[in-house]
C-alpha cells in the first residue's frame, strides 16, 4: 500500500524521535496521528491528532487504527503485542516480528549471529543458576543485562572479579537475562540505513559516537575508520534489513575492533528498530534526514540522497546543557534544535545542536 | 520582551507561510497557536493550538492573545486594527505600523521615496477623475492598482493606449487607487532581510525571480547580477527596516533596471513584511531558513547565519504540477516540499522544490 499526499501515519510513541518525524511528514504533506500514554510528550506538538492512551488500550488502539492509513513506531519499547494487534487493522511498517526480534537481546543476538555478523560472545541466563555457568564460559569482565527494556545504560551491570552474582542478578530484577562478553573496541560507530517497500537499500556514511554515562554525547561524521569499513558496514546494514524484511530507517549500533592482525573490523552491538539518535546530523548535514527517510520508506516512496554535506558534529543537550540555548544560538555555525520539554532533569535529552564543517 | 523555550508565539494567518513558521518554531522549541479564519488550513497541522475566529472577532482575538506571549503574522492583509487591538495586550513583531504602511501601495511608495530609494513613478488616485489626469502625467503604459488588498497579481491592470479608463477603474472596483508608472527592467530580484529586537540586521544573497502569470514560479540564488549590486541591496533592506522599526524578516522585491551609463541599479517594487516566498530556498540553502530567522528575531534571540550554501533553484508548484511529487522525489539532488493542501486550484501554491547545486 502506497501513501498519497495528504495521508495520515500514526505514530507510536510522543518522544523527540515522533517530533521529528512529525516534522518531516509535514515537509513533505503527510498528517501524523501519535499515540502514546504520556499526558505532555514532545511529539504531540507537530502532529495533527494525538491519542493519549496505554498501549494496551485496545479500544483507543482500534480507533486510532481508523483515522491513520498506516502505523510505525519510534519507540522500540512499544509491546510487541499492541503492533500485532494493530497489523490485524492497516499496514505496519517496520513490521512486528522485526520489532519483536530486536526488543529481546537475546533473539537479537542470535539473529544476528545467525546472519554470519559478528557479535559479543553471548550466553542464554534464565535463571541465577545459568548465570554461574555463563560467567565461567564467558569470563569477567562481562555484562549482564535484561532481556528486554533498559536502554542509555539502563537494565545492565558489569561483572567483575568478585561480583556477586546472586546480588547482581536480584538487583536486575531476577528476569530472563543474557550474558554478554565484554569487547575490547576503539571506537563505537554506527550505521544508519534504510529499506524500502521494495527492498530498496539506501545508508548514510558511519558515524562515530562518544557516550558519556551510557548516553549519547556526541556523533562525528564520518567516522574515523578505514574507508575500507564502509562496504562492509553497508552490507552488514543491508543483510540485517532484509533478514528482518524492513521498511524503514534503522540504526545499527557497532563497536570498531582492531584484530591481531592490525585490520579493522566491525562487531554489532545493538540494533535499534527505529530513527536513531546518532542520525540526527542528517537533519543538516545530508540531503535528506533520517527523518524524511524514514517517512518515504513508509510511504512505499523513493528513498532520498543520502550524500553528506560536509564533516558534521552533532552534540546531544542532556539535562542542563540545554540551559546554554542562547550562546549556541549566537555561534553562527551552530544549528540548535529543543525537543520543547519543558523540564529538564538529568540524563534527560532536552536538545542537540549540529554544525557542519565545509570539506569531505 | 525575549522569550524562554517553550513560549507561546501566536500567528495571524494560517497559510503555507505560517505552517513553514511554525515549523521553524518546533526546531527551535517554541510553540505556535495558529489564527485564521479558514475552517481548513495548511498552518493548522503544524501549530500546538488554533484559533479559528474573523480577524475582527474582538473576544477570539483576547482569549488567543491570553495564550500567547507575543503575536506576529504571516499574511500581509490581516486588518490593521486587528494588530493594533493585540498591540495593546501583547508585544505584536512586526508593528502595526510597519504592517499599515505597507499594506496601502501608497503609503508604502512615499515611504519608500522619502528614504530616499528609487520606485517607479506613482501617483494617487483617490476617484476616476484624477486617474485621466495621473495617465496624463504618468504616462501608458502605466499600472493601476488598488490601494489594499490583491497579491500574485490581483487587483491590478495595465493602462495600454486606449484602454477605456472609467471601465479599469470600474473593474478594479472605484476605490482609492495608485497608478504606477511601467519600469522597464532586466531581471526581478528579491532581497530577505531581518531585523532582530536590538536593531542587528543580517540579509540573505540576491534571489533572482521568475514570474508566470504574476505567481512566483523561480527563485535562483545568487541572482545573476553585479556583484556591485550586493552592499546596494542590503543597505536598502537596512533602510527600509530601521525606516519601519521593524522586527523579523521582510522581503524587499526589486527590479533590476540599467541606467543609461550602462550600470545596473535598484528600485524597489513592493515591500512583503513577512517571510518571502522568494526566500524558501534558505530551507535547504542556507544556515538559517528565512522562517527560524523570524522566529528567532521576534523572540528576541540572536540572529543567525545567511551563509549560503550553494547554488540554488527553487521552484514553485502551483495548481497541478504538484501532482508530480513522486517524479521529483525520485530526483536525487531535489527536495520536495507540499503544503497539505487537500484541493488543487489553478493558481493555487501547493508547494516547492528546491536544488542546492555545489559552488558558490
Amino acid at each position: 500500500m502506497i501513501l498519497r499526499p495528504g495521508a495520515t501515519v500514526g505514530i507510536l510513541g510522543g518522544g523527540q524521535l515522533g517530533r521529528m518525524l512529525a516534522m518531516a511528514a509535514l515537509k513533505i504533506g503527510l498528517r501524523c496521528h501519535i499515540y502514546a500514554p504520556e499526558v505532555e510528550a514532545p511529539a504531540y506538538d507537530a502532529a495533527h491528532d494525538c491519542t493519549i492512551a496505554a498501549y494496551e488500550d485496545e479500544a483507543a488502539l482500534r480507533k486510532f487504527a481508523a483515522g491513520c492509513e498506516l502505523v510505525t513506531f519510534e519507540f522500540e519499547n512499544v509491546p510487541t503485542a499492541t503492533l500485532a494487534f494493530l497489523e490485524t487493522l492497516l499496514p505496519v511498517r517496520p513490521n512486528s516480528r522485526a520489532l519483536a526480534r530486536t526488543q529481546d537481546r537475546l533473539t537479537e543476538k542470535t539473529f544476528l549471529r545467525d546472519l554470519g555478523l559478528e557479535t559479543a560472545p553471548f550466553a542464554d541466563v534464565p535463571d541465577v543458576g545459568a548465570l554461574a555457568r555463563a560467567v565461567r564460559d564467558i569470563g569477567r569482565p562481562s555484562i549482564l543485562k535484561t532481556r528486554r527494556g533498559g536502554y542509555d545504560g539502563k537494565g545492565q551491570t558489569m561483572i567483575r572479579e568478585g561480583s556477586d552474582l546472586g546480588a547482581v542478578h536480584r538487583a536486575l530484577g531476577a528476569g530472563p537475562m543474557i550474558l554478554e562478553g565484554f569487547v575490547g573496541f576503539e571506537r563505537e560507530v554506527s550505521v544508519i540505513a534504510a529499506r524500502s517497500l521494495e527492498g530498496a537499500v539506501v545508508s548514510y556514511d558511519l558515524c562515530e559516537n562518544e557516550h558519556e554515562r551510557h548516553i549519547l554525547a556526541r556523533t562525528r561524521v564520518p567516522a574515523r575508520v578505514s574507508p575500507a569499513l564502509a562496504p562492509v558496514a553497508r552490507d552488514l546494514a543491508e543483510r540485517v534489513l532484509a533478514g528482518l524484511d524492513y521498511v524503514g530507517v534503522i540504526g545499527v549500533e557497532l563497536f570498531v575492533a582492531r584484530s591481531e592482525d592490525g585490520e579493522e573490523r566491525l562487531i554489532v552491538n545493538e540494533i535499534a528498530p527505529r530513527v536513531h539518535n546518532s542520525g540526527h546530523w542528517t537533519l543538516e548535514g545530508a540531503e535528506t534526514s533520517q527523518f524524511e527517510q524514514h517517512m518515504r520508506a513508509i510511504a512505499g516512496w523513493p528513498l532520498g540522497s543520502t550524500t553528506r554535506r560536509g564533516v558534521i558534529e552533532m552534540r546531544n543537550l542532556v539535562g542542563e546543557e540545554a540551559d546554554d540555548w542562547r550562546d549556541i544560538l549566537a555561534e553562527p555555525d551552530m544549528s540548535l534544535h529543543l525537543y520543547g520539554k519543558l523540564h529538564a532533569r538529568p540524563g534527560r535529552k532536552m536538545g542537540h545542536v549540529t554544525r557542519v564543517l565545509r570539506g569531505a
